[in-house]
């Protein structure tokens, strides 16, 4: 069967009017005649093309909980509102909420998030309407009675993805104070056995470190590795209190870290360690972590929160803009294997194109700065996904 | 001459559906009986009615320079790029630059800029085309020759608002780093003589401090104060680094100190003291300083930066999301004399009317939290400053 092309004419790359041409779901050319022929031409003058982000951790359906309990201390938050709530949620309130979060991504200029919550077939079918790509985490946790957990491994073993390549699951033991030794050993030999990534929560808070250490005699990133847990399939959410033994191993391990600004700050989980990272050849990648906590599923306003977090005491110079796009571009594709997050010949067909006509992106000293710094989901006119147009003129296709 | 009329069918006040009259430049009733008459009728379903935002710090032309020099120590930044740019900026450039700003303003919901920059001609003219209120600084340096501030005191003295009320000026002695004592003190006189707020950059950075304590044993705060300048006409840009006896000198002389936390930190001039003031009286409002420093001139996205700012050491707490909507809205339009910032009966008919299908409105457990933490300007559907409308379904009237 022939592959679909799709041209964009007349857009801004890398400082230069260009035309590209997509076949199918790859980027065939950054450079293609003016006269190529394609099956769908867009006209891209006056926007720019950008990587589009790639959320490493979220749970989308907490949408449904946006506003519903702000400014408290995290363990209110969590035991006084958010458990009791998200006991009440039905299968269609999980597909509702997913829905509105992969909308409002796509509207920010998002392909792609990696989810950690339940009722995952109702998420999945959400993300397979609107054309985007995901990992969905297969949660574990200790108080899922044995059967639960069987049938679990039953679909991770069983699973076929119904996209043909956008959608990926993933194991997901929720922490190591939710899911025990025994549990989290087993889920990281499943994750090897299925060749999935690991996903899953550490080093958040002060609390938890030093729960561990009382617990284990060691650090949650020690203690994960000692029990062979970690390795370059997984991806620790936060990572926001580590010492420099936790860096030498998440580099010598080759562990991502996804890195969400918004909620470590609205709960008062601390600064990011930025420095520390910088310094050290981990992977860091953005995410946005749920709407309860952040309350938005933006990871231009999450990058933009990195750099300002990062500069806040005394060092303008850290994190320039340029480094945190790729935490939320590149980085993130990478980390869950998806060979996109740039616009390069040969790499997968996901981009956003960029209203720089729009206030917001005037005038052009620094395309990247001001996507980052200034933009915000007025200036994302267009959405492209695996080849596909998910949204155009700031409407959704697949709605 | 009989008021036009401005009739706004079926909108969220307070949680319940109304209808709004404005009459002339004032709301006459939050409770219009459904089949009220009015030159102009908004339908408002679907969408809430909530007080915009009034902007207290920013150099508005400095949109020329959005993205020129980012993520460089305030020295480097300023010396090395800002100055020399600005050097070469032409009267045409500030009236550009100043349109540039107030749409941007007005699309994400602000009404109001308090400005500090030069040619204020030109960005007088701009704000009478946009009809958005404005407080026009018109600054005071040491580098200024004699003739030049003998000019701007005429100005002052024989200046009538071209707009009938929507415009005032301001006394804006640059800083005490710039601006000499004999100066500060003409300034505050003529202020005084003239009725005019002063605005005036103070304690923005740990530098400023030591200088000031090394040259006037004391304080920015308490020099200020020391020649006689503050009083409840001032309204002091940043205030960062204040210590126990600069509040009590701020809160005993009614003096308002406006908030820029993008500024701040990008900056690396440091976290507010947010504790100190929230448990001071010190009328706390919010500003955007320039986009050279911040990158956009988004006031609600400076609200959220200053939630989580406040929050993020820690203290989840600490500035609930309603305290700095007032910051932003309420609390700024009282600094600079402005009798609005509520939909209130018999306040100036300034509002905003946010889309409450936008995905990221949705659901609507909390309006503020929503609007603060979640929204940004996609969200913006009508804006309204003095009973007129200037942006309509997201597109500027007056353009």
């Amino acid at each position: 069967m022939k592959k679909s092309t799709l041209l964009i004419k007349n857009v801004l790359l890398d400082g230069k009017e260009t035309n590209i041409l997509i076949e199918g779901n790859v980027f065939a050319s950054t450079n293609a005649p003016a006269d190529a022929q394609a099956d769908t031409v867009i006209d891209g003058s006056g926007m720019a093309i950008l990587p589009p982000f790639y959320n490493t951790h979220t749970h989308a359906a907490m949408t449904l909980l946006r506003g519903f309990a702000d400014d408290l201390p995290l363990k209110t938050w969590l035991e006084d509102y958010v458990w009791p709530r998200e006991a009440t949620l039905t299968s269609e309130d999980i597909y509702n909420g997913s829905r509105l979060a992969i909308a409002e991504m796509i509207k920010s200029g998002t392909v792609f998030f990696s989810d950690m919550y339940f009722d995952i077939d109702q998420t999945i079918e959400a993300a397979k309407e609107f054309g985007v790509r995901a990992a969905i985490g297969v949660t574990v946790m200790d108080n899922h009675p044995a059967a639960v957990l069987e049938e679990k491994i039953n679909t991770i073993l069983k699973w076929t993805d119904p996209t043909g390549g956008k959608i990926q699951l993933t194991l997901a033991p929720h922490s190591i104070y939710t899911v025990g030794s025994e549990r989290l050993k087993k889920s990281a030999a499943l994750a090897k056995e299925a060749g999935l990534k690991l996903h899953i929560h550490a080093s958040e808070t002060v609390g938890e470190v030093q729960d561990s250490i009382r617990e284990h005699g060691m650090s949650p990133i020690a203690y994960l590795d000692s029990l062979g847990v970690l390795g370059e399939n997984v991806i620790v959410a936060h990572g926001v209190h580590v010492d420099d033994n936790d860096i030498r191993i998440l580099e010598d391990k080759g562990v991502t870290v996804s890195h969400n600004p918004c909620s470590n700050m609205k709960l008062g989980s601390g600064l990011f360690p930025y420095e520390k990272y910088l310094n050290s050849n981990v992977r860091v990648t953005m995410g946005t972590d749920g709407a309860s906590s952040n309350n938005n599923l933006d990871l231009r306003e999450e990058a933009k929160f990195a750099c300002l977090a990062a500069k806040c005491q005394g060092r303008p110079e850290l994190l320039p803009v340029e480094t945190a796009f790729q935490w939320a571009t590149k980085n993130g594709a990478e980390a869950y294997g998806i060979n996109a997050g740039e616009i390069k010949e040969g790499k997968l067909a996901d981009a956003v194109l960029i209203d720089l006509t729009n206030e917001r992106m005037r005038p052009l000293h620094n395309l990247i700065s001001n996507w980052i710094y200034s933009a915000d989901s007025s200036c994302v006119n267009t959405v492209i996904c695996d080849g596909r147009i998910i949204l155009r003129d700031h409407k959704l296709i697949n709605n």
